[in-house]
Order: structure tokens, then C-alpha cells, then sequence
């Protein structure tokens, strides 16, 4: 990117009347120089099969042009016309629920060929129209694109040919998968059962891997599509979410990030948060941490949250702060969903910049300055390049396998919840973090990895983090890791399956904990902190040191938590799931051990650091309060100049910052 | 009516064994002198497609007729027969659960024509057989009706056909429902998708409105046919009942009773409630002023409560105090449902006034004294009139709108919350209420009105009620009034859309109100009530005085409660929802501002008032003691004579009122 | 059984590389002495649609019976292999949730032809097979064998033709199940509609009643099969279940196993329980107690829990108090599910007496001492035959009335509560139990029943309870019994119908008990424990005595519960469901008025006994330590010699036992 891009999704296909001028004036105004369009409108552009009608394309690129204004240009592909469905009811999506109904988005089978026939139709005729548009700097293919959980026949039958292909005979198939139990063995291929009824976590969780490569092609399929129009100067992004659980909050279930991102010019993410007094910034780093990590470099957030619903409306100065956060994890841009609040349908209180009533408002007078320091400060700010030391391996495919195999009945914790629990903590102390997953090839490049509950690995995947240790790396894992080969096969060796090498650890036992706490508080959190829930590995060392031991009657002579030396690095073991005050308290103490603990580490939530080296190679100390107090802190840094105020900061110097206060400082 | 009903639910089909000379003579000597037969038992008198036997049903008519009792016909229509169902299993409507199975009561796809062929044979045979019978004083058709959410491909292309009518253009349609969101955008109309998946609110909302209209249509269809053979002396009724949530709590969503209650000559209505200590007459009452609202004159109770469930079962007295509260709104019968208990199926535990050893009990015991003061009493108490000063505008549409957009998605509040909040404090301070609804022409005819939560209507509405206000009336809205226009579309002027300029504020942004609470406790309800959850609108006041800001750190300047003078009246805007405390305190303020305070409001729950002119046109004054224990009140108007007691009350004279005591006064 | 038997389930087709040789060798090294095979690998076993293979059976029953070991073979028909569902879809059954889906155990309609054509062929080809190996000593059929719901069309049209068997007319059925309420008679035979959708609790019962007759004729039938091949030595049981609320909870809804069980040679049960600081041994007791009363012998426990889930994986001495409280049930055999825990699929964290690392570990080592004292021990504990003089009335028909007549409408209580109530209440004071089912004709062999919520019952079943009354018997009753006949209509006559003769009480009301106590605390357990719930009776007493009265202000006068002399007998009547408290005071008085109070009743959970005669004609006393804390009791029975210590016992000797320990005393 040249320069930071401040944007909005517009819809004028939604507008109750003509507003066009007016609101760019008012974007104009409020220093926004980027639009999204086109990617919910299918219907709109074809109103019936093959009459096309992209007047209101036309229309809105010519008017932002006129005023200076940039363009992205979606896809329409995810949101599909009612003719299409009444012509070809098999385009919607067989899901486990059943037959599909029309009336949301996200609703087709991604594989259909009728479907794909009209997608590829008006992905051509959309970029040839608009492909030559001095306005259009970019395309957006599709949106939030999933597999909407589609497992009709069809896909049934491509997963069979998928097993075919990757493991030759059924003989392997009943072997890794362990078909014999309750009679699921499967003895010839013509008799493979519908994926959909099967109570196999071997099958259902290399079904959800398929499924998750269903969303790669796609994606890929549409970019090379876009790619024969685009012009060089024009970049095509996805605009990729999360688990959703009320906002952003984890690794996507349904979508290989890493993978899917391969195909485009640059990773594009939504990134929706709590707000008001619940907001820490932790889903922007999150979100933004793992999109930059995809590709490696800076992302684009296409989507976040401007008014939205009546729990998120921003308090004075959040907004500020949040489009900041943004740009320090690495962001190029930053956009909201959406312009306008919607007057109909279904998204009517997920409110956007200006509320139904179009008129200027508190969030958007905020917008202004955000987009005036944007403009003024964007050969700064854009283009940040980050060098962590830490990385979090995270895995699609642990995830699947624990949401077949829960922690236990009770207990709705899973995956992401064991990744939170570790990344909030290292956010909390200001310890910046990449992602990495099992395809990576970068481990080196780090001096610390995070392995929450990597549950299902192959041999290779362990092998080359005891080999990271080995070479003086540090590895903190938890509980579960190493327990099932590829094929959530659980391994016949001692546990931790493979990594009880670099561990010095094993374990064939794990109970429930009920009042367990760890002995003698070993890590001074009190006793309300002192506790384990859900999990507990019956750990015995080998040649690990205890850092603690469980208290118990009976469990008590077993290890709950662990550290290893091995060749030159360390690995800490984690058994059981502690509370987040021990998870803080064992990372602090594993930061350290790694000699990563820096003078940024003396400042913890809610004073938030974020650092990096601009395009003029200069570093750059953001701080962020996420607090309703004032706080000042002493800089420790470099001589530099703080840029939203274009005053001094000298090292050593007090500087205050405001309630949800943002302060960047460039080094000299 | 000439006298009291005091009637049952009478099955003589159900019976274990042959008890009707029995069962009469209990009956009268209990004083009840009316029955509801035949309305549940389709398949007794249409054994087969064809062949009637109304056996039971003349054997019944002649016995009551013997004894002097009176009977109510109902047409069987709501719960069908096996045989027509294994004849033509479309019958059975197909809702958005999937389709039909047989069993329960109420399955019928209410617009399927061998469904209504059927139906008109049935009664057309009954009621041509029984017209003549001296002991038929009336009919009911069908029972308790509603659309059962039918909503097949037979509906849908009724819906398409109505939309048509109604909009004649699909631009009209796409405009007015925002339909190009998401693709919804329908271009030709044999594109019109099934309503059943929409994500629309809008067209969600419309379908409801429509569904209505198909019970509107049924009904009087219904009432068409029985028109045709009914004496001059006979009635023809509907049992209309409430929305259900385990009792009858607020507005019926799939019913519009004003418009529904047009066929018929008199409204009856089914009015369940708590009982025990949760007996408050509070459904009595709004259940009642709803039932005498729908025709501006008195209705009938065709179903209440006699043992009921295990939680129902009366207390002494509370049977009594009952029966007389449905009277002091203006009912001309008290029904129990039913004579007595079920020894089968799916009510067996709803019992009737008799239990399943059919001997008298203590509930039977207190009905014979309500029986014989009924008879006694009747020319003094039947045919009430009321002239309330006070109305409650209700709308079925805001409801079905509200359903579609919940004040937040953790809330389970609705619109009858809201509407109940208003309604239980004017109840409790002996504010006697009428209900009108938006095609209501008589809103003059009042002195206040109460709006609670007008979400959806049409300008015209907004401005009429403008102009009321204008012309002297005082109305109390509540937040979100005027929010969207008729077709759920946000209006995209100054919230509250139109009624602002009555109100004198505006907002453009509503949050979510967490540790909220009005500044400064403006009325004095103490720490513990002075509270607002859910819902709050960040007001502005333009001309409005401000009754309550919120107290909060970032929304403290904005206001919370309002009122404005505006021609001759005032509108009072509720812009959250307070505290049940809280709103009692803004309704008696109001009131008190409309000079509307009167002697009986000095008075308040547990002491009920309800007053009226009876046939001879003297004041009636109904008290009742909601409460367990004994209570005392000085009796404030001129002189006249209790008549349960037929003894003199003095102007000013104290009079002692029993737990769960009832006192009528008439006036000399 | 000439001797104890200790088995686990073993799974040769689930292991991950061949161990046969070295599991064998530890199964021998731990005492383990029989395996149970093949009923869960049909897929294995017939790979193909008539080809068979059963070389992992040949092979498991050469090495088995190499090494000494007995095999039980069970037949593999409760999961069905693929091949079936792809050429015969309809054989899995359609239940009301729809057509089911391939993929779980459990799923076929155990009427469909195809699937008992395909069932007979494998059940002959097996049997035929292994009937003369020398180590097999019997067979199991099926597993855990339900209806598993189904109700499809063809199982439907068994139903009618059952009722008409059964009933003869529709008339009759009309009648009895009063099928005139909300027209669901039925006129013709062909108009009988699915059960599915009824809302008729009476036929609802009945099919439920027809259900479990499936079961017991499905079972019959494939015992009668296995009877033409199997040796005389050998035996034909079955594994039934109980109510699963995550463990075996109570009286199995699905099966009659009174009725069931008469087609076996032996009772065979599964019985899994709360372990680790839940650990109280009565679903050992409670499980035990109904499978030795089934045919009034003893029986086998064909699995149990070894270490399984996370909350149940025993402390140390758990599985030894287990196995040991098996035996003193009368149990002949103890086997774990299972011997390895499973590397894939579903049941991977039900983990086998071995971890999936196959290694001696904790669990298995203390399940080498549990070997050896059977071993041992073997002809002093097997066969122990008991001689209770208490049983407890359970009725497969009323825990189904009782599901569709639910206590109150927010309570999930149902039938197995009140049964377990009573039950824990006598397992806990040490009062051993038999059971008895509505058809038992052994009544007489007791001094006491206690009957629980016998909500549905023909006359002539409670003329025989007043006649055990009234011969000098003691029943101790709760609410609801004698409610309906046996087509749960409910009785006409004073309630509780029939027994109140004996009983000496009747109501006519029944109210849901809100702050209720019972007055003056009759029972002295303290105002936290005075409390009655869900559900009261207003019982007035014709000839009983009052235990207690309601504590209420209208509901004051009524008895709670009451005690009556008839005949020579004594009556209790618990008319509502008091505090577990007041239940154990309440059966401890009777016990103690039934002269049922002894020497053991002195001691109390948790120290738990258990008596019986071994088939030396010696008594035993099991004594067991159900707690974590050390015990020591006085020994007050004739002497006799501790069998696991090998040490006297004398008359009143002062005795140790551990926490989780075991003593167990023959007499000399």
C-alpha cells in the first residue's frame, strides 16, 4: 500500500433515497478515501439470469472517482438471487439440519456446478466492466466464504474419491480410522456411508479438513478468475472472519487461513470486539496478529465495527483507540461496516457509522479525526513491519478433533478457549506474537512457541519441535498436545505422545480435577486463584523439574505443570487447565527462562504496547490506555516524536495518557 | 343479555359412564344456567366422512332444556377427525416446522378447501339440527382459532397474491421492504420465494399480518354459515383467547381481535390466570377491558379457570372474587372451563369444577354461593357499562415487529412485557383502561392515551395521534414509538419519527444500558428500583422538560424521560425501560397532569375498584382484597346499598373487606 | 457357575498391531478369567453380504483357550455393518426424530424383516461356528438391547393389529382410552392414525407397553435360535441396561426386564456409576438387587466401569470395594468394559482397565489383587443366595404414564425419582431389597413392600396389596398410586383408588406445594430439611392415623402423611414428595413397626452390609466402607473367619475397616 486507507462498505443499492453526493461529501469530510461495494447485490446486477444491470456499479464509481475517492469491488457471490434458487433449487446447500430454504445469505452449496456456472458468469462480466476504472484499486472475492456445512450426495461423493485418492484402500481407511468399532468398517467403496450420521472423530474430524479445502479451491478458483482481468496496479483480498461467538474470538473452525490466503495479493479480515467497558483490544490484536501472520506481512481490516449494536456504541474516544490498535499490529487498513444504517431487513440494529437518521453524530465526528491523523500521519504509520520473537502454533485440525473429543460432558470449553487463554496473557504483558501452524516452515524464526492442545499432530510435525527445542528454542505446551497421530488416532507410546522427549514427562492417566489446586500455591496467586478445572494429566517426570505438583489425596504425588531442559532449549509442559491467573503466572516465568522479558514487560494491561519499523525504517512505540482512568508511564525508549501531537519524547520522560488514550511515538 | 351466564363446559362425550341427570341436578344446584357443548368432538358426530350422529348432542339439549338450562353450541371445526386426515392427509398444515402429524387439536391448514368442505357440511348439519331447540340461546364457531403457522405453498401463493394486490409492483415491493439487502431483491413474480426462510422483518412482518387476516377471513366465513340458520335470539360468538405463557398474558400475536371480533355479535374470551398467592385479578382485568374494547360493549368469559392445575387450585374465597371481577369489566358470563375432570388424554390434570370422583368438593361448595348470588343479583350487576377516561393503544403489527427485532439478543422481553408494565400500574392504581388499536376512529373519546412501544405505523396514525395531543389529550409513549414506518422500515427523519414534534426530543443513537440508573433518583423509588435495563435512547430534549436524565458516565447528558406541552396537551416520553417502580411513579404523575386523579386513587392494589352503570343506570362500585389478609376502607361516594349484603354504606362510612373479599356498592 | 468369574470385553479387531499373546498374559497375570467377544464387529465378521470371516474369532478362542481362559460370544446384531444400510436402507428405523441416519450402534428397526433375515444368518453361521470350542461357556444376544424408538409405518400396523387383538372393537379402545376428547375417536380400524403425533397419554402408554413387548419377542426369538446350537454347559444371557442419566440410574423405560429376561439362562447387566468422592455403591446395590430378581438367582455383571471417564476413574481401593459389592449382591460374575482403552472413533475416553499405552498402570495393578482373592476365594463368594424380607414394586406402565403425566410442569422429576428416593433411603440403613413387578406372584414371600408412585394398575392388582395388608403385611405407599387403571384413565372412586381401603385415607385435591413444611416437624429433622416439594395430596383420614399434617394457612387441615391398621397389616400413605430426610424417618418408622429393625440397622451409610449363604450353607457378612475416612464397627454376629485377612472374628470383636475397604466374615 502507498498509503493508509480509511474505508467503509456502501450500499447505495440500500439507499431509501439518492444520496450519493451527499454522502461523499460527508465521507470526504470525515477522511474517508476508500468504499466497498457490490459483494451483497447479486440480484441487483442480475435481476433475472443473464439480464445484467450494474447501473448502480457505474454510477457510484464515477461519483467517487469525481471526488478523489477509491474503490474496492466485491464479488457478489455469497448472497444469491431468488430466480436462481426458484430455477435451480439444488444450488442451496444440503447441510446435516437437512435441505436448505432460501432467505439468508450463505446458504449454497459451494460445489454445485449450477451454481458455479452463474458465479463465474457475473465475476466475469462485474471485473470486465469495471477492471479499467481509474476508482478501482481492488477486489473482494465472495465474503466470509464457508462451507455453510454442505454434505449433500455430491459432496458425499467427492469425499469419498478424496479418500480414495489419499489413501488408496479401504484396508488403510479401516486401519487409521479404526472402522471395526461398531461395525463401521467399511469393506468396499461403493458401501461408504453418508459422512453425516457417522459417530467416528477420525472420520468426522478428515471430513471437516475436506470441507475446509472445499473453501480453499473455491476461493482460489475465484481468484484466478479476477486474475485475468485485473490490471497490475489492482490487488484481490478475501475478507476472512473468525469463530464466531458474539464477535470475533477465534481461530476459524471452517476455514484454513493459511491455506485459503495463499491464492490472493493480501489477507483481508473482519474483526468485531466487545466495546464500551468490555473493550481490551484483545480480538485487534488477535485478528490482526493472525492476519498478517498468514501472508506474513501487513492485512487489510475490511470490516469492523462502528456503532453496531446498542452494547457496542463506542465511548468517547474508543473508537480512536481501536483504529489505532489497528494500524500498530499492522493494518494498512482500516474500514467500517458499513455507511449507513440499514432501514429493513435483518441487519437493522447493527448500526454503521451514521445512524438511520444520516446525520452527523458523536461516533462520526470521531471518524473525522481519525481520518484526519490518518492522512496527515499515513507515511508513518502504514506499511509497519513487525520482527516477534514469540509464535503460537496454532492447527484447524486440533481444533476439529477436540470439538469431536470435549475436555468432558460439563464443560463447554474447546479449542480456542485453551489459544485465548494463553494469547490474552501474553497480549496482557505486552508480549508481541506471531501465528504459525503446521505447514509453517518458519519455526526458527521465533525463539519461543506457544502449543496450546496441539491434540492431533503427525510424527514429523513433534519431530521438529523436540528439534526446536534441541536447537535452544523454548516451547510452552499444554495438556492434550501429541496425544493422536494425523488421524486422531491416539498414540500407543508413552504420552505426551512423541514430545514427552523434550518434555521429560509422561503420563497415562487424567482425571476430572474437583477441588484441586496446586500444592503449596507455587505461583502466589491465592487461594481464589489457586485452581485447576476440566482436565488434569497424572504427570510423572522423567527428567523434567516440577513446577508444580497437584494437591489432592490421591492425585497429589502426580506433576501438573513442568519444565525440561533438552539439548539447549527448554519445553514447559502444562497438564491440567489452570486459572488464568496460574496461565499468566507460568508464561511470565517461561518469558523469562527464554530471556525475553524487556523493558516493554514492565508496562502490562491496560497499558498496551504495540511496536514496529516503518517504511522509513524508523521504530515506532505505540501505547494504548484501554481504561477508563488516566495513566502516565515513563518512555524508555529512544529520543523520538510523538506523532498525533507532534511534540518531543525524550527517554526517560513521563507522558500521560488519556482515558482510551492513544500515544505514537516515532524514534528519531 | 337478560340475565347472568353462569355456565360450564359440559362433555358428555368424555363421560366415564352416563351421568347427565346427575350432572344437571349438581349443576343447578350449584346456579349455573348455561352449557357449552359439541365444539371438541368432530369425530363422536361425524363418526365416518358422511354419516352424522348427533346423538349426544340431542340427548343433552333435551335434558337441559328440561331442567331449564340453557346451552351454547360450538361448531367442532378445530379439532378434526382421523378419518379426514387418512383420507387427505393435506389437510394438515404445513408450518415452518415441517409438515403435520395428527393428534393434536388446532393441525388444520385453516385455508385448505376439503378442510373448509368438510368443515361447512359439519356445521351446516349442526346447526340446522339444533336452530329450533328452545335451550339454544347461542353459538361459538370453532375455538380459541388461530393460523397454526400455515404456511404451505397453498399459503405462500395466497401471501403472493395478497402481496400483489396490496403493492401491485415488485419496485414497489423491493423498495418499501428493502429487498436488495442480501440479495432478497425479487425481480419477477414467479421468483417470489417462500416467506417461511425470509431474514427479512419486514416482509416477516407482513406475512404475519397476513396470516391474521386468513383467522379474520375464517371467522367470519364461520359466522357467514351459522348467520344463516340462527334464531333472532340467538348469538353467534367466538372464544378468542390471549398470548399464552402458561396463562393468558398479553395481546394474541396471530389474532387481531378488533378486526377479528367485527362478525360476531358479541366477543367471548378465555381469561386463564395465576391463582393462589399469585392471584392479583390483573388478567381479569386487562383480558376483560381488551374483550369489552373489541365492540364497545359487554362480552362474555367463555373459559376460566375452576380447580385447574396444581398451582391454580383456589384458595377459599378466591373463586368468589373471581367471578365477580370478571363482572366488574363487564362481562355477562363466568364459564368454567370445565364441569369436570378428564379421566384420559393430554388435560387430565386441568381440572374442572369437579374432580375425577365427580362429588362435590370445596371448590364446587364456593360455586354454589357465586351461582346463587349471580341469580340473585343479576338485574343490578348484568350489562355494566363503562366510561373510561383512559386507553391503551395496542397494535398487533408493533408486536410482530418487535418479535422480529428483540430489544437485544439476551432479553427475552417482547412487546406485551411492555405493554403489561403500563397496564399492571394503572391497574394498581385503579385507573380503569379501554384498549384501541390503530384503526381505532374513537381516540377523542379520551382523555389520555397510553402507547407503549409504537414500533411499526404509518405516518397518518402518528400525525392523528399528534394532533390529539394538539387538542388537549395527553399521551404517554415509551422508546421505540415511531421508530419505522409501516412496512417496518426505519423512518429516516429525527427519531421518534413523527411524534417528535408532540414529544419535543429527538435521538439518533439507543445503547444498552448496563449499571444505568436516573440521576439524582427524580422519583424517589430508593437505590434498589432506580434502575433501567435493556433498552435506553440517548434523548435529546428540543422543546421537551426533562422529568430524568440517566445517570452514567458517558451518556449523562442525555435524557432519559420527557414531557412537552404541545398545543392544550402534553406527551410524556419514556425513552428506556425503568424499573416497574419507576414507571409506576412517571404513569401516576401523568395522570395526575391530565387531571385525571380522582377518589380512587386513593386506593390502590390490593384494593381493587371497578366501577360502572348498570341497566338501571345506577353507579356501581366493585372492591376487591386481593390479599390474604383483612382490610378496611372509608367509602367516599354517595350513599347506597351493598348488595351481597343488602346492607346500607354510608358516604364515609368504614367498611371491612375479608381476604379475598369482594363488596359491591350500588348507588340508591 | 461352579466359580467366580472376572472378564473384560475384549476387542481383537480394534488393535492397533497384534497383542493377543501378550493381553493374554496380562489379563492371566491379573486373574482374569473370561473374555465376552464379537457383538459389536458384524462388519468384520461379514465384510461382505454373505461372505463371512471369522478368523479373529477362531484366533481369539485358540489363544484364549491355550492359555485357560473362558470365552463368552456374543452375537453382533446390535450394529449393523454398511454393506446392509447401502442395499437395504429401510432396515434402520424411522423414529419420531424422522429416518435415521447411518453411523451409531443401535439405529435398526428391530421388526424390519431384512435386518432379522441378515441377523438369523450371522447369529447361525457364529454359533454353529464356535458352539463345540472347548472355551466357550455361553453366549450373549444382542447388546443392550432397545426399541430404539422405532415407529415407522410397518411397526405402526403391528400396533394396530395388537390393539385389535387386545381390544377387540374400536369401541372398546374408544372407550377405555377416551378417545372422544378433542376428536381423536377413531370409527374404522383403517382410519387409525400414527401414535406418533398422539396427545392421548393412554395410548401413548400403550405403545410404550407394545414397544418394550417388541424387545422382549426380538430377544426371545434370538435366544431360541441360539438354543438349537448351544452345549449344555453353555448359557444364553443378555446384557441389560438400566435408565441412563450418564450412569445407570433406575428401572430401564424401554425394556421389561422381569418379562425379558425369561427367555435366559442367566440375568446379565451393565452397571456404571459415579465414582471418586461420589462413590456410595448403591447403583451397584440398586442394579444388582433388580437383575437377582429377574429370575430370583444369581446374575452376571457383564460390564462395568474400569477406569472410563475422567470423573470416574477410581481412587485407590474403588475398584476392589466395587468389585467386592458386586459380589455381595449375589453377582457371579464382575467384567470390565473394557480391557483396552480404544484408539479411535467414539468411546476413546471411555477408557478399559488399560490406558491406550497397553502398560500396567495403577488401575490394572490393583485389579491384580481383586483377581487373586476370587481366584481364591471363589468357592466361599460364588452363589450367594439371599433371603430379603423387604421388596420394592416397580411398573414399567407407570414410569410411562408418568412421563406423559408429568408431577408439575416445571419439575423434571419422574417415576425412577420417587423409586430412587425409597430406595437409597433402605440401601443406606441397610434394609437389603428384593423387587417385584405388577405380574410377580411372590408377594407373600415378604413382610414389607414398598410401593412408589403406582400410578397405573388394574383392580386386581390393588386388591392384592389390601389383601398382603390385610394378611398381615406392611406397605409403605406413595402419592398417585392407584390413580388410573391400567389403561391410565384415572379411577371415578375415592382416590387413592382401591388402596384406600387398606389405607384408610382419600382426597379428591391435589395442590403444588409452595413454602409448605409438614407441621411441628412430626419427623424432628429441622426446619432446612421440613420441607415438601412438586407435589401434594390433601389427604383426609377415614381410619388412619395422621404421621403428619401440611404446615399451610388454607391447607392446614389436611393430612401429609398417614399410617393404618387393616386386617393384620399396616398401611402407609406418603401423599407427597417430602425431604429426603423426612422419607428416611418415614421408612425407618415402618421398618421399625414392621419388626423389620435388627442388629445390622444399628450400623449405617457409610458402612454398608450385605448377607447372604453361600452354597456351603454359611452365612456372610460383607462389610463395606463407602468413605474416605477410616472405620471400625463391633462385630456382632456368631464367629467366623475374615476370608480376605484370613483372620477370626469374634462376637463382638472390635473390627478396622479402611477407607474404601472391604471386610467380609463367613461364619463358622
Amino acid at each position: 500500500m502507498k498509503k493508509l486507507l480509511y474505508g467503509v462498505a456502501y450500499y447505495d443499492e440500500y439507499m431509501p433515497y439518492d444520496r450519493l453526493e451527499t454522502d461523499i461529501q460527508m465521507m470526504k469530510d470525515a477522511g474517508i478515501n476508500v468504499v466497498r461495494i457490490a459483494e451483497s447485490t447479486w440480484s441487483t446486477h442480475e435481476p433475472q439470469n443473464g439480464v445484467f444491470d450494474f447501473s448502480s456499479v457505474d454510477r457510484v464509481l464515477e461519483a467517487m472517482n469525481k471526488a478523489g475517492m477509491k474503490v474496492i469491488v466485491g464479488t457478489p457471490t455469497y448472497a444469491i438471487p431468488t430466480w436462481m434458487v426458484k430455477e435451480h433449487p439444488d444450488v442451496l446447500a444440503i447441510t446435516p439440519r437437512g435441505p436448505g430454504k432460501y432467505g439468508a445469505r450463505q446458504i449454497m452449496d459451494i460445489t454445485n456446478p449450477t451454481y458455479l456456472f452463474y458465479a463465474e458468469r457475473i465475476i466475469r462480466k462485474l471485473i470486465d466492466r469495471v477492471k479499467n476504472h481509474p476508482a478501482v484499486i481492488g477486489y473482494q472475492t465472495d465474503n466470509e466464504t464457508k462451507h455453510y456445512d454442505t454434505s449433500g450426495p455430491n459432496v458425499q461423493l467427492l469425499f469419498v474419491k478424496y479418500m480414495k485418492k489419499k489413501f488408496k484402500t479401504l484396508d488403510a481407511v479401516n486401519k487409521k480410522f479404526g472402522l471395526d468399532y461398531w461395525s463401521n468398517r467399511i469393506n468396499s467403496w461403493e458401501d461408504f456411508p453418508s459422512v453425516v450420521g457417522t459417530i467416528n472423530g477420525s472420520l468426522g474430524s478428515e471430513f471437516a479438513r475436506f470441507q475446509r479445502q472445499l473453501v480453499t479451491d473455491f476461493l482460489a478458483w475465484q481468484v484466478s478468475i479476477v486474475n485475468e482481468y485485473k490490471r497490475s496496479d489492482q490487488f484481490v483480498m478475501q475478507n476472512f472472519d473468525f469463530e464466531w461467538r458474539g464477535y470475533s474470538f477465534g481461530i476459524q473452525p471452517r476455514v484454513n487461513h493459511f491455506e485459503a490466503s495463499k491464492a490472493f495479493d493480501v489477507t483481508g479480515v473482519d474483526i468485531y470486539h466487545p466495546s464500551q467497558d468490555d473493550l481490551t483490544g484483545i480480538e485487534i490484536s488477535f485478528g490482526g496478529d493472525v492476519a498478517r501472520s498468514t501472508k506474513g506481512t501487513n492485512y487489510l481490516v475490511v470490516e469492523t465495527e462502528a456503532q453496531a449494536f446498542t452494547n457496542w456504541t463506542p465511548y468517547p474516544g474508543q473508537l480512536r483507540l481501536q483504529a489505532f490498535s489497528h494500524l500498530a499490529s499492522g493494518a494498512n487498513m482500516v474500514a467500517y461496516w458499513h455507511w449507513h444504517s440499514i432501514h429493513n431487513s435483518f441487519e437493522t440494529y447493527w448500526k454503521g457509522l451514521l445512524s438511520h437518521d444520516f446525520e452527523p453524530n458523536p461516533v462520526y465526528h470521531e471518524a473525522k479525526t481519525i481520518g484526519s491523523d490518518f492522512e496527515r500521519l499515513s507515511p508513518h504509520l502504514v506499511n509497519l513491519k513487525k520482527n516477534n520473537k514469540v509464535a503460537i502454533l496454532v492447527s484447524n485440525e486440533s481444533l476439529s478433533a477436540i470439538d469431536w473429543f470435549k475436555f468432558n460432558s460439563k464443560s463447554s470449553k474447546s479449542y480456542n478457549d485453551i489459544v485465548r487463554m494463553m494469547y490474552d496473557e501474553l497480549y496482557k504483558m505486552n508480549i508481541e506474537c506471531d501465528f504459525v501452524n503446521p505447514a509453517s516452515e518458519n519455526f526458527e524464526d521465533y525463539q519461543m512457541l506457544i502449543v496450546p492442545a496441539l491434540y492431533t499432530a503427525p510424527d514429523g510435525l513433534l519431530e521438529r519441535l523436540n528439534e526446536f527445542v534441541l536447537n535452544g528454542g523454548h516451547i510452552v505446551y499444554t495438556f492434550k498436545s501429541g496425544f493422536t497421530d494425523e488421524h486422531v488416532k491416539v498414540r500407543t507410546t508413552h504420552q505426551p505422545g512423541i514430545i514427552n522427549q523434550a518434555c521429560g514427562v509422561y503420563y497415562s492417566m487424567f482425571v476430572e480435577p474437583k477441588n484441586v489446586s496446586l500444592k503449596d500455591d507455587p505461583f502466589q496467586v491465592g487461594p481464589e486463584n489457586n485452581t485447576v478445572d476440566t482436565w488434569m494429566e497424572l504427570l510423572t517426570p522423567t527428567t523434567a523439574e516440577v513446577l508444580a505438583y497437584y494437591d489432592h489425596t490421591h492425585w497429589g504425588k502426580y506433576a501438573a505443570i513442568t519444565e525440561n531442559r533438552y539439548g539447549k532449549g527448554t519445553a514447559t509442559y502444562i497438564g491440567c487447565i489452570p486459572s488464568q491467573a496460574i496461565m499468566k503466572e507460568v508464561l511470565r516465568h517461561a518469558v523469562k527462562k527464554a530471556n525475553l522479558w524487556g523493558i516493554n514487560q514492565e508496562l502490562s494491561f491496560p497499558l498496551i504496547i504495540k511496536e514496529g519499523i516503518n517504511q522509513d525504517g524508523k521504530l515506532l512505540h505505540y501505547y494504548f490506555n484501554y481504561s477508563e482512568d488516566q495513566h502516565s508511564f515513563t518512555y524508555p525508549h529512544q529520543q523520538g516524536r510523538e506523532l498525533l501531537t507532534e511534540s518531543k519524547a525524550e527517554t526517560g520522560q513521563t507522558l500521560d495518557i488519556e482515558p482510551w488514550g492513544v500515544v505514537i511515538i516515532e524514534e528519531s
